[in-house]
């Protein structure tokens, strides 16, 4: 049994293609060719916990992944987010490793999802990302669309303006060759007027995205609402969009923006198509740039399966 | 961050009064003082695997326990159950500790959950234990009852002579002063005909214990059945206990014998009354010898948070 720690996680991961890694998990997801039972969640005062788990059929392990959020944390100079990944065999059911992530690897597998979401549905003609809020999703979301977009121009949006420039000095320091060049602002109306990448990273429970600043040429992707409660897009969003994608249909009929439209607005689920059939070429991706397209991610467990597996042993793609 | 093995957990555990802390747990549970989520189930092809998680309020830590079953690991020379248990912070969501119990700690919580269905339950003049079955909870639960009954007469059922004979070799080898007289049967229904104190231990599917062998005076603990699919007893017992127990109402509405009765048999719910009623004292225990009592516990996460923060910190009653 091997226990490995953050640090090495972080240098193991760099060796890897991570976006090939959770696109063949979510095409073997939509192909059926996993298991996934319904996310564990655990609310407590001060926080929420999920709990993901399953098994790709091919593959010799199964994960279990938790992963915290505590908000308060960061009054206490805490980070937010914490957590760990188990990896068992699927034959024998014996613990392989633990991996002391403290979250980390969900927040790169939700990026990575991030990167494919622009991947497929960016406008090719995509003049400037918009980043909704300020925290660590905020940050790695734009880290990792680097890699599939051209566009470097970036308006972030958040509701104080000391964490907006704890943004951009962060960002800058981090990452100093992106050539991301980042401006802030405080009014959520500029991210839908002057972007057309835009990627929703906040825990709000009400639409902070309207229906009335909606532009063609748009894909948004919602990152923030993982759980009934939450909700960054007004609903409407979800009903103009020409295509409408979901990381996992039946968890979207449960959580996230999805489950907010199917509560709240005549949104058909006949009308949401699955990423995993994207990705497969079973479903289009955006053929037009004129289109309005909406990637709805909830997290799925083939994501953690899928980069624990390759922090692991790095030889399944 | 601690990691603790499991040498070190058995030693932990030596010190700790293992049957207060649990009982301490139970009664958490009935009186509304914990979360316990609905239980986390993976089907594999050759075993299955069960998350149990949840926190008790006035506790620090929220708990999650992995625990396997793959039977076919007898043949490879491997322990069938594996697992661990993972302690964080309910304040911060911190991971405080993982437990490298292998299942152990689940084996033992297990085994006290039936020492204390039988310190409530079995009649005053037990005369003989039956025990059914030969694996790890049919030695664990009568090392366990060896403190809550005097009675040391033994009949233990399995299919299998070979397996039998290891159970008896095992059992004078483990606990050599117990004082334990164990004998071996492969007729079920002599268990019926003559214990009165009845644990049963096994995978099955089909009931072993039938109505017609029922006699007055008998306790049966139900231990084995923790699905929906499993039985162990002919609900036509449940039918007929003059007192019928869950550890929890809500899993056994969803798994385990009780769970079998809802589906099979008339049984009404009503009459189904909560183990941590009865050690808080709101519902009454066996009242008289010739009552015919059944606990059916399918395994709460309350149980693992008990033992789990014990072995971690020790000073939680």
């Amino acid at each position: 049994m091997h226990i490995i720690e953050l640090e090495e996680i972080k240098s193991r991961l760099a060796g890897v293609d991570l976006i090939a890694k959770i696109e063949s998990g979510f095409v073997a997801y939509s192909l059926g060719r996993s298991v996934v039972p319904p996310v564990g969640e655990l609310v407590l005062e001060r926080g929420e916990v999920h709990i993901k788990y399953g098994y790709i059929h091919s593959q010799p392990y199964y994960v279990i992944k938790i992963a915290s959020g505590f908000s308060g944390n960061e009054q206490l100079g805490l980070p937010t987010g914490d957590g760990c990944m188990l990896l068992f065999c699927q034959q024998t059911g014996q613990l392989k490793s633990v991996l002391l992530d403290q979250g980390h690897l969900t927040d790169v597998r939700t990026a990575v999802a991030g990167a494919i979401a622009a991947k497929y549905f960016a406008p090719k003609s995509t003049t400037r990302i918009g980043i909704v809020g300020t925290g660590v999703q905020a940050r790695v979301q734009l880290e990792y669309l680097e890699s599939v977009t051209e566009c470097r121009s970036v308006l972030v949006w958040g509701r104080s303006q000391v964490k907006l420039d704890r943004y951009v000095r962060d960002m800058r320091n981090g990452r100093p060759n992106s050539g991301f060049r980042i401006e802030t602002t405080r009014d959520i109306a500029m991210i839908q007027q002057q972007c057309n990448l835009i990627v929703t990273t906040t825990p709000s429970t009400k639409p902070l995205l309207d229906a009335e600043n909606l532009r063609p040429r748009t894909h948004i992707t919602a990152v923030g609402s993982d759980t009934p409660d939450k909700q960054e897009i007004d609903s409407e969003i979800l009903l103009r969009a020409d295509l409408l994608i979901a990381d996992s249909i039946p968890q979207c009929q449960l959580r996230g923006e999805i489950s907010q439209g199917l509560r709240n607005k005549t949104l058909d689920l006949e009308s949401v198509i699955e990423l995993g059939h994207v990705i497969h070429g079973t479903a289009a991706a955006r053929t037009d740039d004129s289109q309005i397209t909406v990637v709805d991610l909830t997290g799925v467990a083939v994501q953690d399966i899928q980069i624990s597996t390759a922090v692991f042993d790095g030889d399944v793609t």
